[in-house]
């Protein structure tokens, strides 16, 4: 069921008639198709599989790696196809907007890109996926894969939310599947990959506010209304309503109250170092990003955190919707080291 | 002078009292001193001048070297500081938001970066980005440095408008910046690296279509009002008026009115290769240009043009503005081997 379902919003509500929401789409029902057929013509280094909806990539992976294969609704672009290539995934599952790939799409990457030496599956915790990931997993044993999994649940907005069991997964996707990736190209077994993937998951924690809340094409309509002086805090990548609604305030003091957050539930102590995220939600400019990263930096230095490593810009974002997360993982010389690594992605290039 | 103030829009306009604009900013007259602490905490890759308000790479560049600068106001980021270092610029000159840098920046700038072969400047045609850099190069040139400059002037939408006298300058920076910059890594002189630069951007036109307006910190409200069924076709980056407002239709429309717009006044032809470059102009999600881009490549393919190379993504943008623009680029076998050369800025990365 997708996501936006559940927010009680039935076909009756979508848009009437003649009248478009305003978005850069041909149709509602053709997103995905129309997002992998864009994908294909922007990037000949990788395979879109459009039958069985995998982004793949087009060289292949090496024969004996461990293949490393992610997915989740569509709509949180560059997650997941962004992030496929060498160091990072083999293939990436998108759903429809917003609601999760089909246990027969995983198995079908499973089947696409294991060579022999089993695969790792990163899931974000949301309850569609969960389920749908499990069952291809399941499947694949049956056909002879050694499979693991890692699941990703940073998100200490809400335990237990609309779609969620626990923690949601948001923004340490990014981490996981680089620093997994990494380890992946190098050999290691899929116990070890699956390992350090559940140690950086582990190390890190996320929370997003929201100044703005997503339209879904299917829809028409945000998700919900927030007034001009308000903001959502602890929103989710669906929208999924998060603590409460605060009054808008300078960039210092909210970057300051989500650092605060993060860290209130977070390994993370004085004389640790960090790779942080300030991840874009979709509408929000990286003028914007960047003055909360500089905010976001004041703050971890107050509380004695150095940053080591970061990253500026949308990389797990939820349409257009307005807003940030960030995502603080402890870094450890073994994860600053795989996060390093050579990479060669859409998005995260290393040398 | 500011260019929103050629809107009419005078200090009498900006929010009153306690109301704040919604977004994530400090305050409307600190937007380009938090810029920059941001970029700062988030690249030690750059050295951060708060003083001259410039970017340079932290590592110096080559002495010998012909220096490349750009720069043009806030907003519209990734651009320029997202493409200084190796294999592109040596500084970015950051103006307030829609503000032309000051003359003395761009001095500045020259005097932190020639090592004595000179120096080359990339302006966007811009009336006060034109003069502004001009004077720089005046006085620059006085003190004995070499000084070359490149007007972009890629944008196809109007003959002169708000701010400019000719085509205005967009997307084609990028393409200017990356083959000017790796001709000049390569030991380059001044007037061979200028020289490419102006090939590239004679090779190169722009278009943009805007969905939604920007809204400048320090006026709280959009330029512009659409409504919701309307898109203004031939927008420029600063919000300025294009040739007409015309019917939102599917993207697919949209991208083939663009790119039949293009090369209406394109030198390219049936037969030729293409760099496409489709630009987020700050609000649009990822999932919607790649949706465009698919709708680009189809009609390229239609007008026998193919794509050699390719960007989707947010490269030029105007603050939270929804929409985007193309440029095409036509390609030949120098300036393909140039944009494939090796670079190591924040947003573009190539082994």
């Amino acid at each position: 069921m997708p996501r936006w379902r559940r927010f009680g919003i039935g076909p009756s509500d979508r848009p009437q008639g003649r009248r478009r929401v305003k978005k850069l789409i041909n149709d509602p029902a053709t997103v995905l198709a129309d997002l992998l057929a864009g994908i294909a013509a922007a990037h000949p280094e990788l395979a879109v599989d459009t039958e069985h909806r995998l982004i793949l990539r087009a060289a292949g992976s090496r024969p004996g790696k461990v293949a490393l294969i992610s997915g989740g609704g569509s709509g949180h672009e560059p997650l997941h196809a962004g992030f496929v290539g060498p160091g990072m995934l083999d293939a990436a599952c998108p759903g429809e907007v917003f609601t999760s790939p089909v246990p027969d799409q995983v198995l079908a990457a499973i089947r696409a890109t294991d060579s022999g030496a089993g695969v790792v599956l990163v899931v974000k915790n949301y309850t569609g996926d969960v389920l749908n990931f499990q069952l291809a997993a399941e499947l694949a044993a049956e056909q002879g894969h050694q499979v693991r999994t890692v699941l990703v649940n940073d998100d200490v907005a809400v335990e237990d939310s609309t779609f969620t069991a626990g923690r949601r997964g948001t923004g340490a996707t990014v981490v996981v599947e680089k620093v997994a990736g990494a380890l992946a190209e190098r050999g290691a077994s899929a116990v070890e990959v699956a390992s350090v993937g559940e140690r950086a998951n582990a190390a890190s924690r996320s929370f997003a506010i929201a100044l703005s809340a997503a339209t879904v094409p299917a829809v028409g309509r945000p998700g919900f209304d927030l007034p001009a002086d308000r903001i959502e805090a602890g929103v989710g990548i669906h929208g999924e309503p998060g603590r409460r609604r605060e009054a808008l305030r300078p960039a210092r003091e909210l970057a300051a109250e989500v650092v605060d957050t993060v860290l209130a539930e977070h390994p993370l102590r004085a004389g640790d170092q960090a790779i942080a995220l300030v991840n874009g939600l979709g509408a929000t400019p990286l003028m914007e990003l960047y003055v909360v990263f500089g905010a976001v930096a004041a703050r971890l230095a107050e509380h004695g955190i150095t940053i080591a490593r970061s990253l500026v810009g949308n990389y797990v974002t939820s349409l257009d919707m307005a807003g940030f997360s960030l995502t603080l993982t402890r870094a450890d010389p073994e994860l600053l080291e795989l996060w390093d690594a050579p990479a060669d992605t859409p998005v995260l290039r290393r040398p």
